[in-house]
């Protein structure tokens, strides 16, 4: 790691420039998956999920034999912390269910909103080594909580043509209503635009590689609403003498063994606790098994030396992080400070990993500074709001005039002729 | 206007097909005006000024005499209906601030979330024949309300360099912070990257045309956010027997002026109050200034005849119209059943103009099918969510070990590590 003793701005803002996304042009690629898929449909599906996944079904439908039998592959165990999760998971998100907004603007004039659910949604779980079954969680939860109707899923197969049982199982959990077997941008395309075998979805949320972000990004374009852009994760800690330099450092790795380009960033007033959290860095790092990875994402990432508390969290919330670890005295002081984040800890025991499975609040984040204008997932973003006004005859005489004014000033005579039509009804009922 | 009588499902679909936008390529022009922007700053945008708007000014910003004087030049009358506006904006959008969250989901778990204010914000108000002043309240009130510190607006001047007293009184009103004269692709590119002039921002909202909306999508894959993606206005009507076809006709009118690419759709359950319509439509529509405009959308848009008004419903629910009016003998009741759409209307007085301006809710509202997926604007749009947890000792001897199992199930050994480091220090420290 990188090691900053009072920087100068210039020097933070370079060390805390994020590792630049590959130049390698993979939207011609991702143009023709879209293009064919929505053409051709389950065809093209096939073609693309031989060529990228190696491996090619009669059909993408997870059989409803094969989900209620994937319990018996996951241990008892396991099925009980999954069991806490999911506890957790909807006590938090249940808690975000939000009443009707309800207003009598002027006498006569009601307005309301309500939150409805998004009837169709698509979850996307990428495959890779490890099953992410815990991002099923974290997606299917809200849905369900929010109502949507259908909940599918898609995620790609091992060679062997096979999901792994952890993900089935969580999936029938959490009450998805169909599992496909497809992966990267030919299922972002199946969801977007449907085929034969797959319905197309209004929202889709879920991480994924480069072409699943941009082939994401794509269908945004053609009006399937996404979840947050995924970008490679992030983590800041402000630790001052108080904190421990062995969680310290055990946190600083938990995250940056997620990708090489992964970041993570310590901030402190101490220097004696700079140098004790490096030495743990080298002597923790080489114990993982996933050790060469968080290597290369540690050499992007640093420690930092700043005058004070505040001058730390005004790094961070220039920094906007995904995660944050305040690890200092007076944890919720300073979190009061805090404007920009995904997600915070507080304290020497809120360790960012419980937050990725077990406290409660979602694990699907902002990165790349997107926290200074987005929001972490919530139950609400699995619904939309509908907005509704009534307007009475007495509403319209309050409003009617002002709105006749307000629509010729901006010279939109249909506009004003839409209540006037009206007004001189009700003036001619008078009489 | 078309005219459909109990049609096929398929003639339905054909009927409700949203006119497709130009297909000319606009990309190579927008990218260019981001990139030199970018690089440029304000030597580029006055060259963009110049070129497109005939205006290339010494300074962008519009001095704080010309924005208290601005109320010279608008009519108390005008002022006064306004004023109105702005209290029932306010009032609608104050009752959408939400109480923060808070749940203990485990003992010794506590986890909450904060609105926070995106802290600046950019309002993006097109030029043209019409000054669009309600935008400005439609866009600067939520902001306010939300606590956002710096809200700046860009719009584009006349040839003669001046920004219409009534979009720069509006800004006065609500509190908007600095006005810069600045339209198109260039607007949107200088609140992104920011120029010497003017300040990046983290989020942008606000219509425009297609250079605007292109530069907004493209903004946002480089991590500003944007608001919902504008589209061409549209309204559907649902009339019973009950509905005054008078009425009708001016409110399909009204939304058919805004452009030649609007859409407008009447369905009923009644013959006889399709051919009142019809008869009105092409009675009023001659006699507003915008006529050949709204004749034009009139030529993409249909009357339709369906069985029953559960069937308007389900067609007005596949369509998710921006609008929707209700004028039935029992608007509640089938306001009940309204799952996609941006703003609904109820009852033979709720002319959607009124919603334009004056009952309260957003008129910033999710176009072209987008309501399946999407809200319109609310304060919440102008804030995001930061979650927050504490676990303390307790806690995480709870949901350690669980976290730990969850962890190595997804082959996340640093995960794992970072909880067992401290499991460890607490089973030491208890010895």
């Amino acid at each position: 790691m990188k090691r900053l003793v009072y920087p100068s701005p210039d020097e933070v803002s370079e060390a805390l420039a994020r590792p630049s996304a590959g130049t390698a042009d993979i939207d011609n690629i991702v143009r023709e998956v879209l293009a064919r898929v929505r053409e051709e449909g389950d065809v093209a599906l096939r073609e693309f999920s031989g060529k990228f996944d190696g491996y090619a079904p009669a059909s993408f439908k997870v059989k409803e034999t094969e989900l209620t039998e994937a319990v018996q592959y996951v241990p008892e165990e396991l099925r009980k912390a999954m069991s806490m999760a999911h506890s957790n998971i909807t006590a938090f998100h249940s808690a975000q269910l939000q009443d009707a907004v309800a207003v009598e603007t002027t006498e006569g004039v009601r307005c309301w909103s309500r939150e409805v659910a998004i009837e169709k949604v698509g979850l996307y779980i990428p495959g890779g080594t490890a099953p992410l079954f815990s991002t099923v969680l974290m997606l299917a939860i809200p849905a369900r909580l929010a109502g949507c109707r259908d909940i599918i899923l898609c995620t790609p197969p091992g060679k062997d043509g096979r999901v792994s049982p952890m993900i089935l199982y969580a999936a029938s959990l959490c009450g998805v209503t169909a599992v496909y077997k497809i992966g990267g941008a030919q299922a972002i395309a199946a969801m977007a635009f449907g085929t034969e075998t797959v319905p197309a979805v209004y929202k889709i949320f879920g991480p994924g590689n480069r072409y699943v972000t941009r082939a994401k990004e794509l269908v945004q374009l053609e009006g399937i609403a996404i979840d947050v852009p995924a970008g490679p994760s992030e983590l800041l800690v402000i630790a001052d003498d108080d904190a421990n330099p062995v969680f310290v450092a055990a946190d600083l790795i938990s995250q940056a063994e997620h990708g090489a380009d992964s970041q993570v960033i310590m901030l402190t007033d101490s220097k004696e606790m700079l140098e004790k959290v490096q030495r743990e860095v080298v002597e923790q790092v080489i114990k993982i098994a996933r050790s060469e990875i968080a290597g290369k994402s540690l050499a992007n990432s640093s420690l930092i030396l700043l005058r004070n508390i505040e001058e730390c969290l005004r790094v961070s919330n220039m920094y906007a992080p995904e995660h944050l670890i305040i690890a200092t005295s007076d944890p919720y002081a300073h979190a009061s400070s805090v404007v920009n984040a995904g997600s915070v800890f507080l304290g020497n025991y809120s360790s960012e990993s419980t937050g990725d499975y077990l406290t409660g609040p979602n694990h699907t984040l902002p990165t790349s500074g997107y926290a200074r204008g987005l929001s972490g997932l919530t139950t609400g973003s699995f619904m939309k709001k509908i907005f509704f006004q009534e307007v009475t005859a007495g509403g319209l005489k309050n409003i009617g005039p002002a709105t006749e004014m307000l629509a010729a000033a901006e010279m939109l005579e249909g506009h004003k002729n839409a209540v006037s039509v009206r007004l001189k009804y009700l003036s001619d009922e008078q009489n």
